[in-house]
């Protein structure tokens, strides 16, 4: 494994547990050092880092929470999530030097990994870009396919309404649901994300959930007989609407709140009796119990991303050190698609 | 058909729609009169009725609703609900002077239905206690049967929490969890009914939700590893609590939600993001969706019921002027098991 090396590693650092919303406070950048060693008889993975992916999910990470289906960060320690990487050296047989991987990585220049933990996946296709990997051909990808395939139980012809529909998992569920024949709708916090809803991933209608102050009566004029399947990404008042416009038999995908996880205290949900009365199923969802499907899911979506019948738009921005802008702007929507960071081209 | 007989009928009119909790002087009792007839050429049958079923659900229809599983009331008319009657007079080939059936019917002491949409059954097994139509053999029965089975998806050995479990449906569910080889507890509100779920349904554990002042801490003495399978029937902050609780994957079946039914605002539930994180299924159903189980179902419990297996605990009220009192102690929980009201023995 040769010579020791030791070089410079910038990182992400969590200062604090965070309440409210995240700021960029929060988190800061510090300059740490990285053996690129791996130790004699250790099966680490030495990865350099390409691509950083933001999701909602890691809100909840940055508080302190026990039994939680993933661990908080580590104060003082660096931010850590799915992205891209390269490896340098490895110490498991199942990765080689050069190699591209997507998994659990740290939001640093250079992380030591372990492949079994860290859900570590080899990228095998590189003819698509290596971002994709933190988004539609990685965790978000397969969250809005088993989502929509798996949970949502659907058929063609259906109603289907998406929240957070130009999200990294939105976009991806509207566009299955077109592909099922379904008629999709879906919500959003701009005139731009709207737009592209509608122009540019195919959703019937789509309407800017900011500007209707009754978002029962938006939902019925979209679907003045009923949704179908509800693919939740928001919580909050908007599942109270959707609740109201639920069909007999109707299905709800609990994939995300994110209208939830600044507030101290939640909003309560009130509707919930619609869940008997109408007889709906809702139900709750963490890909990580779904990772045996990914190459089933890979067969599907890599020649539909070649042949432009699946599009996939992503929101990048440069350098490590604009990672901590990008995460906090999730909160505030200020993304367009699926938020990245590029740490380094390959 | 014979002459034309018309005799006085007794009903229970509701007087107009309700809010808040229901009051006795919300209904009054009339006197009416019925011709005892089949007119020529018609499908009805004329019932005399002999117990009538106080169900909560009835509560739903005491307002004015659109679009629900089941029709509002009429102010100024008999309240409907499940009841055993006996077939005096039919115009429906399916049914026999003579007959003893359950399915809808009026408050009052003699009703015209029609069959199909009445949902009446006849009674074919009458070695049994006749109210127990109403209950255990009727709509609450299958309600149990359908939601512990069908909803729940249980297996030996899970943890299941019932709430109002010394209720028509949740007394069933109990002893229904028992048989599979689960570990069960039940929640009621008086020191008389926690007995009875112990001493009589055989719970393993049971307790007074009116007793705790933190339903999450009580919820953690029973279930110390949390709850598979919750049976839903009365929401709001014992459902919140029960979310903190459940386990991995649990099941939720959403039955009733007894506790919001007499409140002009419901109260939210906050701790939905459980669903999401520990991927939790809750499913509403309605009965009248499953009652092409109803033989399957009478071919289990019937011989349950003959050797003692199964034990069911009703309150019988004697008189159709004490329904209203009846029906009203509902949403106090003045009744002790399944609530029924005796209009006449056959």
């Amino acid at each position: 494994m040769g010579e020791e090396v030791t070089i410079s590693n910038k990182q992400v650092i969590l200062k604090h547990y965070v309440s409210g919303y995240p700021k960029e406070s929060d988190m800061e950048l510090k300059n740490s050092t990285i053996k690129l060693n791996v130790p004699e008889g250790s099966n680490v993975v030495i990865l350099k880092n390409l691509y950083l992916s933001c999701d909602p999910y890691m809100r909840g990470r940055m508080k302190k929470t026990e039994g939680s289906y993933i661990d908080s960060f580590i104060p003082g320690s660096p931010i850590t999530g799915f992205g891209v990487a390269k490896v340098l050296e490895s110490g498991d047989s199942n990765f080689q030097k050069g190699d591209l991987v997507w998994g659990m990585t740290g939001w640093e220049e250079y992380s030591i990994v372990t492949p079994t933990q860290n859900n570590l996946f080899k990228i095998n296709d590189k003819d698509v870009p290596l971002s994709y990997y933190t988004g539609i051909l990685g965790m978000p990808g397969m969250t809005a396919y088993v989502g929509f395939y798996e949970i949502c139980s659907p058929k063609k012809g259906e109603t289907v309404f998406v929240s957070a529909a130009s999200g990294a998992v939105g976009q991806l569920v509207g566009q299955f649901a077109k592909m099922l024949g379904c008629y999709v709708v879906g919500s959003a916090g701009s005139k731009e994300k709207v737009d592209l809803l509608k122009s540019k991933f195919g959703f019937d209608e789509a309407f800017n959930y900011k500007e209707e102050h009754d978002l029962d009566a938006a939902l019925k004029r979209y679907f003045p007989d009923g949704i179908d399947i509800y693919f939740e990404n928001v919580g909050g008042k908007m599942l109270d609407a959707v609740l109201l416009n639920m069909k007999l038999h109707g299905r709800i995908a609990a994939c995300g709140m994110i209208s939830q996880y600044n507030l101290e205290l939640t909003e309560g949900v009130h509707n919930l009796f619609y869940l008997i009365s109408k007889r709906i199923r809702m139900e709750g969802f963490i890909i990580f119990d779904y990772f045996h499907l990914y190459s089933k899911y890979l067969e599907m979506i890599i020649p539909k991303i070649k042949s432009g019948n699946v599009v996939y738009v992503e929101d990048v921005v440069e350098g490590l050190e604009n990672a901590p802008t990008a995460l906090v702007g999730l909160f505030s929507g200020r993304n367009i698609g699926k938020q990245v960071v590029m740490v380094s081209r390959e």
